[in-house]
């Protein structure tokens, strides 16, 4: 098993992939349940796929970026690949449960894309989705309004009030619109993809992509401006459907009946506020058939920079950060656009390519969790309530004693065993004999709230002493508090409670957890 | 994309994998759930590892096993492996970071083994392992008596009481009494697996392979024998101490010595009646050095079976509901033994496989969530509490109405809207207009306690009807309760509190989620 004074190992992760530990961990692990809790709250079910499909279901779905898929080495059998999202399983769960007319899924999952790793920038090869779809055949608008109500929970209860904006369209007012403009048929996609680029670079930039790499008419981009720079609410939507032409053309005029409804559904889930009806709005993705949305927030978009200015400023500074130095700028996440945290969109045809008699509309959306991650531990560190732990224990159990002093391991283990038995999360010292002050060090580093400290004298009388770590000189619970044994769990659990209720700073953490 | 009449996609999953959906993904989660609450409550902190390692940090670690891990293609770049555990990433990471000098981590995801599936066995390509491992130098056995502790917590808080055993036993007491019995030090490990065959199969069996097979002295297989039947307590740990042979030995008297130290400290902990010192458990894996230990459950072993039988039994029946039908009796999960349900062991000198100089003593132990499931499962299911949903949703938000009902869309969204702001799980149907027979049966498939009726009369006077599913003929609330629409939030949550601490089957399931 290896030579002991020869390690030949090359003891790093693979490119693109990462260990998460400690407070990290922790911190993601809170957003994956707030979400999952939001999820649950509007009768989400649970469905978990293997990480590895047939190659034949992932392929023909996503365009070029097929040449990202991982795939698994043929070692006789069937030929497999990692799943690249969480939404073609899901179409292919569907199609093979044909006795599944709706339902509303969710997935907390890993995918996998062999692209180039941006690390500084939370681009990684592996990384986590969270998805919520709704799959049925219902009345137009009410699942798709109930997503984006989803939406708004999920990043109120991260704690981003006001910090957000979720933009909204529709694909069909979109078509129709450059149908009203004059876009040829077969240039609708490409001119809608170049559209799309708007929040990354400025109007004469995204025309002359139009005009001269993709063959548009001038006069048609020019006519296309007037559109897409039209952001708004209900008076965006009814300014349009005064516009006569639109109007006219049957597909816009679908998608703005559409984006009336959604209005109103989205007014009586009281969320209305947050949305800004944006023509701008594009998606790269082709399966989407209707409404289709994009969350962004302060921070999540680039550093605004010309389009005059150097185009590629190398941040040699972070890119060191990376373990393999090789970031580059390239962003080619379909699910999650640039500066987005979450997006998505109604796509009625995708279950019917796998299996046509199984067609099922869908509507859903996916967080970038990653993302949100960065995000919420930079404003955690901002506001200074960087006690972000890496475990969540109540109190540390600890003893001491003079001279002759045995330790009192028993003791201790005992001590825990009826906090344990009370749900009461503890931890002890695993010396026989510890001193006092390395058992208070390592409750400090664990940050742990409590100590809760045995000395012969008190434990023959029935009484332990709970301690509040980092008070204050004179506090007057500096020196602790002696309870009865007995009662330990719950003058524990008052003062933990007590502790969580008065802490803004806490609370805040608090609301990432619950 | 893909011609409409002509469909040619293999709609599965892989071979030896599945999907997890609705109840069973539910009741999955809440054994995860409960695990992971047992890990974080003795200071455990989560670590996530890639699903893929570097080839070269797997090789050398399986034996014969390493056979059964599943490569990714060379697609230019790193050579990647699926991880075939969740151990080894762990000892990478520890030997990685070398700061880290001690630390309870626990891990819950899939791992991958490229072995001849056996779906109707629960053994699968793909599976889950819920992992706690502490590392770090310690006074002994206190760690170990710590994770044992957990295995209790975790098993009880599964309800699963009185139905499960812990065998424990120590490798320096199994080599000590080896060599004490006369096996040569070349024979020690072959031996060691022999005897780790007790549980499936007589005496006779194993003592033909040590003898035929592996070469030993019939006479030294004698004196085996008198030791390996042993089990006890603290009694057969005494008598073994007066063992004077025994005791001579330095291995065999280190391991006794240490099982004194931790029958004291299981004590401590309330939980040595749990365990059972059996001096035949031995445990696959090479890379064990102190107490080592199974946990079984009635019905996790395979049904009894005298030698004497034809040995192999194809059950058709069964063999059929696997989607490849290509079940077998082989057994190779070196984790997991045949018929546990957890196990573990310290293993003090892997970390240093990777790097000697950050060589840490480890202990840990890993659940079998495949198997817990299909116990935990199949229990409910005979205890007729089968009500596992697949969602949690606590109400149905209904309307109805005589002619002229316009459905009352936006008024059951809006009462959804207060729900869901209360913290509350609702749901509402996506028709404009749905019948009332409709939404009662969506409430009744989807297993929702509590239908909340809008009447256009009662919400004119600010009152929606709260009404119990289920309830018999003759209930006083039968017929629902009328209550002020503000009151709805707090009126729902009494009702829904009351119903959990009646409902013994429910009580049971709380259990499992809590």
């Amino acid at each position: 098993m290896g030579k002991d004074n020869k390690v030949s190992f090359n003891l790093k992760t693979p490119k693109g992939t990462k260990d998460w530990a400690g407070s990290d961990a922790l911190l993601r692990d809170r957003i994956f349940t707030t979400i999952a809790n939001v999820f649950k709250r509007h009768g989400g079910t649970a469905l978990d796929t293997p990480v590895f499909e047939l190659r034949e279901i992932l392929a023909g779905k996503y365009g070029e970026d097929s040449k990202l898929i991982y795939d698994l080495q043929d070692q006789g059998g069937e030929i497999c690949s990692l799943r690249y999202d969480l939404t073609v399983p899901f179409a292919r769960w569907l199609a093979m449960n044909t006795d599944v007319r709706s339902i509303k899924r969710y997935h907390i999952a890993k995918v996998y894309r062999r692209d180039q790793p941006a690390v500084s920038k939370g681009r990684m090869r592996e990384f986590y989705q969270c998805d919520f779809d709704i799959a049925g055949q219902f009345d137009p608008m009410v699942p798709d309004a109930e997503v984006l109500r989803i939406v708004t929970e999920v990043f109120e209860e991260l704690g981003w009030q006001g910090r957000y904006g979720i933009k909204i369209n529709h694909r069909k007012v979109l078509d129709g619109l450059f149908e009203v403009c004059g876009v040829p048929q077969d240039k609708i996609r490409p001119i809608s993809s170049a559209v799309d680029k708007l929040d990354k670079m400025p109007w004469a930039e995204v025309r002359k992509e139009m005009v001269e790499e993709k063959g548009l008419d001038g006069e048609v981009a020019d006519r296309i401006e007037k559109y897409v720079n039209l952001k708004g609410g209900r008076d965006l939507l009814n300014s349009l459907l005064q516009d006569e032409a639109l109007v006219a053309n049957a597909s816009a005029k679908a998608g703005l009946d559409d984006m009336g409804l959604l209005m109103d559904y989205l007014d009586a889930f009281g969320v209305l506020d947050r949305m800004s009806f944006d023509l701008s709005l594009a998606r790269g993705l082709d399966y989407y058939t209707g409404v289709i949305y994009e969350i962004v927030t302060e921070g999540s978009a680039p550093p605004a920079q010309s389009a005059e200015e150097t185009p590629k400023p190398k941040s040699s500074k972070k890119s060191k950060k990376g373990s393999n130095g090789d970031d580059d700028d390239r962003s080619n996440d379909p699910t999650v656009g640039v500066g987005s945290v979450a997006a998505g969109g109604r796509y009625d045809n995708l279950v019917g390519m796998f299996q046509p008699k199984a067609q099922i509309p869908c509507v859903g959306v996916s967080f970038g969790v990653d993302r949100i991650f960065s995000i919420t531990k930079a404003r955690l560190e901002r506001d200074q309530s960087a006690d972000v732990r890496s475990s969540e224990v109540d109190a540390f159990v600890m003893a001491f004693g003079g001279k002759g002093f045995t330790g009192m391991l028993k003791e201790r283990m005992s001590v825990c065993q009826g906090l344990w038995n009370a749900g009461l999360k503890a931890e002890f010292s695993y010396k026989v004999k510890p001193k006092l002050p390395q058992q208070f060090k390592a409750a400090e580093q664990g940050g742990v709230p409590f100590a809760v400290i045995l000395g012969e004298d008190e434990m023959a009388a029935g009484k332990v002493r709970i301690k509040e770590m980092g008070l204050e000189d004179g506090h007057p619970e500096k020196e602790g508090v002696l309870v009865d044994l007995t009662a330990l769990p719950t003058e524990l659990k008052t003062r933990l409670d007590a502790k969580k209720s008065v802490a803004g700073v806490t609370q805040q953490l608090e609301q990432v957890t619950v």
